[in-house]
């Protein structure tokens, strides 16, 4: 009789780990390469729409990305010469003008939820912006952690030209966040498009790049920053929203724990050998 | 005798409707013009102050026009070549030197309350800035949505020159998310002038516009919004505040319901009509 | 018998003053100079990392600056042509990665408590900034009111590079605030150096100078700050950061108290009447 504990796959025995290497998707394109995890919305006759199945499928997917510790970063890209034209007018709007209001607050709450998975799961999204980025595209691009963008893109908050209002999947939070609370006012009261250099300068890109090489620039960053301390890089994402309406105080409490944490990985270890030995250090995400 | 039940208009009898046509100003100018309400601050050539009294009228002015749904859009504007001096030194700085702590608090709860009306208002609030914005006129100017400003235009948060703090009416809630904190905090500590170019850069400005051209091109902007789904725009307008210091999860949940609203209005299904019948379509705010 | 009360110094009286005139720095140097206490750390030849003394004593001088009302502004420098490189790797880095969990708390903690209590005390920072700002001293300089740089300056969140999470000392609730959520979540995920023009684009800097001119700027405005109404400084520095996560309604009441209070100084009657005699006036922070 043998007297050895068997060994546990300790993060499945938790509960935790589910991988995300034999997903398939059905309403867009789904790549998984080294850890760099690329959604491609993927019907550019349309400029990629979103569809109520598009929405769930994407909604379920991010909410599963948080046990995927297989997925490191994520791109967001839109297949052809543009990124998300937003909730599609015959398949989502002509619908919806149908609907009471329990179905509405159904929809707009579904809608919602893709953002909280978005934000809640811990891998950085990089969103890869080129043509139009309309509507409900335009917040899948704001609720990415990262933005590139083509001088030629035109993203819009669209609600108000479709007799909505801004407030539209925690818009009214996140845009005066990104560009300021009085750039925000204006886009999203009158719904104009908001152009690439004109982005670039308001801080809503981080970078413009030529659209031949927007797909290879995202995944280069992406790869970045799977090669950094992914645990790590999870922790500043979720803390950079766990702290969205903290006082001050309370934030520099939290980020010692959160930290805290950190300090006890081997990434913080091996990073410290490294530079003693004067090499670059190699994470491994715990 | 009649079945039939008499017509309410379902406002009035709700006691919320109260128009503004008839409304007269006594301390500015006021003109009311197919939805866009322009107000006029009047004494050019002191650089249009505001006194004790000016600030109790545009106080209950902006506190009316929740009630007021014949006005879309406010145009804030000041008369000659300078939008608004601030409080008057010898009508207000003069009497305040002399008041116990209680009628001060008065005071500036007063004008407190004058930013939240402007802000708990449905309309949108264009600011038409050239020459001197100073003091509580920098503040007007801050609590409207959208400033159109002149290279010329001087706005400065003058409150440290004349040996108060910087937190006045709200400012230092509004001028870091206007244009960031390190900004914010240069122009409360030192009471300097931002010009216009430098205004616009920073996001206190949406736009700069030639001198001449200023009333024209705000009220030009006013027109448009009021041409918009001005129910939804007034709900943009409530969720832009209600989500200041909210976290995202309850910003995201305030917006699936906020939202879900707007798609009950008519509105929403004549901008779906429109587009199916390739028209541009005609809001009418409900 | 006298029936004269003896004369009390107020401030002493509560228990509340304790000058700093005669504070003798151990791990940096400091100078006061009428009103301006001028930090350099100093420890040129290692671009000025901070230690586990220096962070405790900075904390500590920092704490007390909130009853010393002999310094009415505070500049932080570094020694030499850098700001400061963080946390040394051996001095620092090097114990932690050897320390269990609740000593890293000890240590995260005190690191934060240093944030809030440069925050705490009533005397705006004015951060002087040439070469290397990095790691936590990328956080002194945001944990400052005002940031002067230079061209060369490069400012970068290393944390990220050494296996950490972004979140360090308020970074992610600061940072986001200073130049928008999306360009502090790159600096924060990439930890990559942000150059001075790009920082003063961003509204990192308030104002970029020659490195051989830097000291003096920065010496010039604390005078400046200094020359101004110090109480009413005092209360701009803890309402912004007291509004930090209200409401507006919330913010508009703190204001309007807050306000009153500095109406009751002598430094707004000292205004007033330097106005009416017009002259410049003559504040003396009460």
């Amino acid at each position: 009789m043998s007297t050895e504990t068997p060994r546990l796959d300790p993060a499945l025995a938790a509960g935790n780990r589910r991988p995300a290497a034999g997903y398939r998707a059905t309403h867009f394109k789904w790549q998984l390469d080294e850890g760099v995890a690329t959604i491609t919305l993927n019907r550019p006759e349309r400029k990629n729409p979103l569809t109520f199945e598009s929405y769930a499928e994407l909604r379920d997917l991010f909410g599963q990305l948080k046990y995927a510790d297989d997925v490191k970063v994520v791109v967001m890209a839109g297949a052809g010469d543009n990124f998300c034209s937003g909730g599609d007018v015959h398949e989502i709007i002509g619908p919806l003008v149908r609907l009471k209001a329990p179905e509405l607050l159904m929809f707009t709450r579904m809608t919602g939820d893709l953002v909280k998975a978005m934000r809640g799961c811990p891998q950085p999204i990089v969103a890869a912006i080129d043509g139009v980025c309309a509507g409900a595209g335009a917040i899948i691009a704001m609720a990415s952690d990262l933005r590139l963008g083509t001088a030629r893109s035109k993203t819009a908050f669209l609600f108000n030209r479709v007799g909505l209002a801004g407030c539209d999947m925690g818009a009214c939070a996140m845009l005066p966040r990104i560009v300021g609370q009085g750039r925000a006012s204006e886009l999203l009261y009158t719904g104009r498009s908001l152009g690439g250099e004109e982005g670039e300068r308001w801080g809503f890109f981080n970078r413009l790049v030529a659209p031949e090489a927007l797909q290879a620039e995202a995944a280069a960053l992406a790869r970045d920053l799977a090669a950094g301390p992914t645990f790590a890089n999870g922790i500043t994402k979720t803390m950079l929203h766990q702290e969205w309406a903290m006082t001050i105080e309370q934030a520099i409490e939290a980020e010692a724990q959160a930290q805290a944490i950190c300090m006890l990985t081997e990434d913080f270890t091996r990073a410290y050998e490294a530079f003693v030995a004067r090499q670059k250090p190699r994470f491994e995400g715990n």
